[in-house]
């Protein structure tokens, strides 16, 4: 097992990563101020994993109340959210009693922001299962729910007692899924950490197929990365925002396509695309360096190409972005493999000619989903 | 205008106290990172006041939006809540957008519940217009909605960037809504200042007859205390809980009747008169002190008996409050005037006697209320 600790002072928590750790009770009991907790997972992830991490919290002698939610981004929403606290206040759950998301990304939003609003905060702890929670979603604190009109538009900052990840997990994880985890690993590596994104380009087709060894680096690396940023800049305030990168397009493909057509990392994979094409456009990114981002995402299994909305449909959706600011729209752009930059400094014309020309009608991920 | 600050390090802000601080828009305008904001009212006050405080931003170069809510506590709801939520979308309102709650308690908590969660949060201003809302419940930074099952059960601790109480507001006021004011003003001295205690009493038909001296002097004494208590304990580990004096059974009042048929002051006259009397049963507290509670409660013209809802229900309602531990209902109690004490090592027996012999069948507040 591997721990990384995310340092925000008096609210700094670890991250295990490693083989088996459901099974492994005291890394969650250890953190509950009360031996009580409700586990939140999914239809989906539940059958698989909730008897194993309730056995194992029971054995250190904590009580555990089950809530099961329908999978899926389209439930990411205030009826599944109230689904939550109503079963909070009907087993009269306390302030001191912890909720536990078990499962992806969905679930963690979700049970976070549950977790941030109920009785104005209570305990919370992650147990991501996908490799797209593992290494992104479930470190760093920001929950939300979407709205129809843009995704994770109400939300709160709320930080974990800790993150469980048990990455024997990512076993029983459809091949989709896997790839869009992958996304954001690369992201990591583009924005951040050239030497990463060369062992990336090395090791993609182990990581593919799921080989624990390199699994087990490239989410711990990427935890590492992440941690480092969130603890400079906790609320977004500065340097956090470049881990956005690709996401100002993705959110837009994901809200014109309808939440769970295009999963969240196949979005970003998309939208990284096209905001470095953006930066090769704007002269600062070199050509073979954007075709380097493309290929390896190609070789991860995910869609380089964005779906052409047409321009003012793009412009309509990215304008209700968290990241607009004085009604002008932020992109983070590369200026080379490993280093980003933010900017509302984007020609029109460049950005329009980005929207049209290097998406494509009719794009849609290549598999189909298998959580339809 | 005297100003006070509630100290919370690099979340530190002012409140600011006196006769016509609406038309005063530098005091707003100068907290905000950018120069909009959207200006949360109800049907009630927003008449009043509203173009007043939009004319002074304005004048100050503020873009201000305006959203108006149905007035009553029992609209502090998720309904409320997504309509201000729905608003901010629909006008592309922005993450440096300012929230401004112009309003009594309710949609100050409203508004700055709004605020906390709107893209992760986003500024947030209080100029309330009611003395419960200048004394209490717009500094401190809690915000709320209700649950059918409890009030204020979900929500955020989020601070405002100022707080401006116009004193020139409780001229509107009416006198019910003043009365339910001076419950609050009254805990403070019951709980944490004998003195203060004892100028209420000497001075409360001044307040009653709104005499300015004697209402800013009550609201400067009142948001001194609540701001140190606060600054010592944001988020309620120890001190803080002792302002939830009389609440506890207030909270479950307020529930049983359904919201808005008690107004909340009214609730915690009645719960503090409760809680004197389970006071002196347990040996804190003398009788002759919880007689002084419950004469000036009375002289200031508030309902001092508490209905006969049964001792199951009072024990159901209040096995949901915020401050179960453990499934043991806490409790703030006096040991004597101007010190309370937390806890839950209430014998059963005695909190029975106090809500079968010291409630009243049928007991309802004295007077109409006009927000009918």
């Amino acid at each position: 097992m591997q721990t990384l600790t995310v340092a925000l002072e008096n609210r700094s928590y670890p991250i295990h990563i490693g083989p088996g750790l459901i099974a492994r009770g005291e890394l969650v009991a250890a953190r509950l101020p009360q031996p009580r907790a409700v586990l939140v997972s999914n239809t989906t992830v539940a059958p698989l994993y909730a008897e194993r991490l309730t056995h194992a919290l029971r054995a250190q002698g904590v009580a555990v109340l089950a809530v099961t939610v329908p999978d899926g981004e389209a439930h990411k929403d205030w009826r599944t959210l109230n689904a939550i606290l109503d079963a909070l206040l009907e087993n009269r759950s306390e302030r001191g009693t912890a909720l536990i998301a078990l499962g992806g990304g969905v679930v963690g939003d979700l049970t976070g922001f549950a977790a941030a609003v109920y009785q104005r905060g209570v305990p919370f702890i992650q147990v991501p299962t996908t490799l797209l929670a593992q290494v992104d979603s479930a470190v760093g604190g920001k929950t939300a729910i979407n709205h129809p009109l843009g995704k994770n538009m109400v939300g709160a900052f709320y930080q974990p007692l800790a993150v469980v990840s048990d990455t024997d997990t990512l076993a029983t994880l459809p091949p989709r899924e896997l790839a869009a985890g992958l996304a954001e690993v690369i992201k990591y590596g583009a924005i951040h950490d050239p030497a990463f994104f060369d062992w990336l380009e090395a090791n993609v087709a182990r990581l593919v197929a799921r080989e624990a060894e390199a699994l087990t680096w490239a989410i711990e690396r990427s935890c590492a990365i992440k941690a480092g940023i969130v603890a400079g800049d906790e609320r977004e305030t500065g340097e956090r925002a470049l881990l956005n990168y690709g996401h100002t397009f993705g959110h837009a493909i994901e809200t014109a396509t309808g939440y769970g057509q295009w999963l969240h990392g196949e979005a970003v994979a998309a939208g990284m695309v096209l905001a470095a094409r953006l930066s090769v456009r704007m002269g600062l990114l070199a050509a073979s360096e954007a075709s380097r981002i493309e290929s390896l995402l190609a070789r991860a299994g995910l869609p380089v190409t964005a779906p052409a909305l047409g321009v003012e449909r793009y412009l309509e959706l990215m304008g209700h972005d968290k990241k607009v600011r004085g009604g002008r729209i932020r992109f983070i752009l590369l200026r080379r493999l490993g280093e980003a930059l933010p900017t509302a400094e984007v020609p029109p014309d460049t950005l329009a000619a980005v929207l049209r020309e290097d998406t494509a009608p009719g794009a849609v991920p290549a598999r189909p989903s298998v959580h339809a």
